[in-house]
């Protein structure tokens, strides 16, 4: 039977996160649908009796695999959030972003809208998960700017939660047509023109 | 066997368009993964024989949504893109846009990107055939707005086709973020934010 996160022992938590890691692995390779929970224990290397100590069902692996996913893409951010508070660092996230998708040759777009596109109107649960990683999202990006609004760089009048929400719609729509076209030309142009629209306001 | 499209009678057709239909609606409601081609034939009334006829496979049915999807979300637009030639009438567009999500109160989010979220990785004909359905939407919102550079709405030195590359991703990041909260508010401000820094190049 599942246990309390507060009761594992390292072994114990060890082994869950190992189960975690393999479900966020193969449901991002071969799709939420296509995953088993029989997959992921063997992709894990543990028995039927463990995995299913830790996650009664397919849906509790995917609840872990939300909340994994949007750690492991907000938390690189989180030392760049503090940063986003002039137009010099937001720029320096946007090439960040790039470089990132160059990296992964532009495959596998953002795991969060990943997700959100396999179980948002399927899984009411998992779509208010996934809303919460998106205003974790936001928030990042709010902190940044509400501070230039602060210290004066985004004129009084600017509205910067707004310019936070205009900023992810085109990262996000950004990170579609790039991952459709295996190019960075639409994230980079979205982005620009996202970050334009941020310095009209100064 | 699967038939040329040219050799089809009237009643042909009629049969082909209503598995297509019944498939397009399946793999929206349930996602395609879920989707069997014996869950299409039963919600479309047809025979094995009948089906088989036209789709040699899932893969083939999969393709035709695509195509079916693209067409119904595109072609309404089309007589909206002649219009996107001035402000008022991209504000009219957004408009017709928002409210068009909230007559869906925000659910399914737009019917390419969820195929290109379940798909693009999984499928690499079908990640061709979304990419293209991108570019026809995108090249509707480009006529528009090379109509304004042509007729000096929009700055000589605007990009009307970085302008339209931004606007399709804030439509898209926009309707995302508006699937996942059940909310117009994130695709007004993506929008609004679009548009204005179009406007910031008349």
């Amino acid at each position: 039977m599942p246990i309390k996160p507060g009761t594992l022992t390292a072994k114990g938590r060890e082994t869950k996160g190992r189960i975690v890691a393999a479900a966020a692995r193969l449901m991002f390779e071969n799709g939420v649908a296509d995953t088993t929970v029989e997959d992921v224990r063997a992709a894990a290397g543990v028995s039927n009796s463990q995995i299913y100590h830790y996650f009664k069902d397919k849906t509790a692996l995917v609840r872990a695999v939300i909340e994994y996913q949007s750690d492991a893409v907000i938390e690189p951010h989180e030392e760049w959030f503090a940063e986003l508070d002039t137009m010099a660092g937001l720029r320096q996230w946007r090439d960040l972003v790039v470089r990132k998708q160059r990296e992964l040759n532009c495959r596998g777009g953002c795991p969060i809208a990943v997700l959100a596109g396999q179980l948002a109107e399927y899984d009411e649960a998992a779509r208010l998960q996934l809303a919460h990683s998106f205003a974790r999202w936001s928030q990042g990006l709010r902190t940044g700017l509400l501070a230039m609004h602060a210290n004066g760089t985004l004129r009084a009048e600017a509205d910067p939660e707004a310019l936070a929400l205009a900023l992810l719609a085109s990262l996000q729509g950004g990170l579609l047509i790039t991952q459709l076209n295996r190019d960075t030309k639409p994230l980079e142009t979205a982005l620009d023109a996202a970050l334009a629209h941020i310095e009209a306001h100064t």
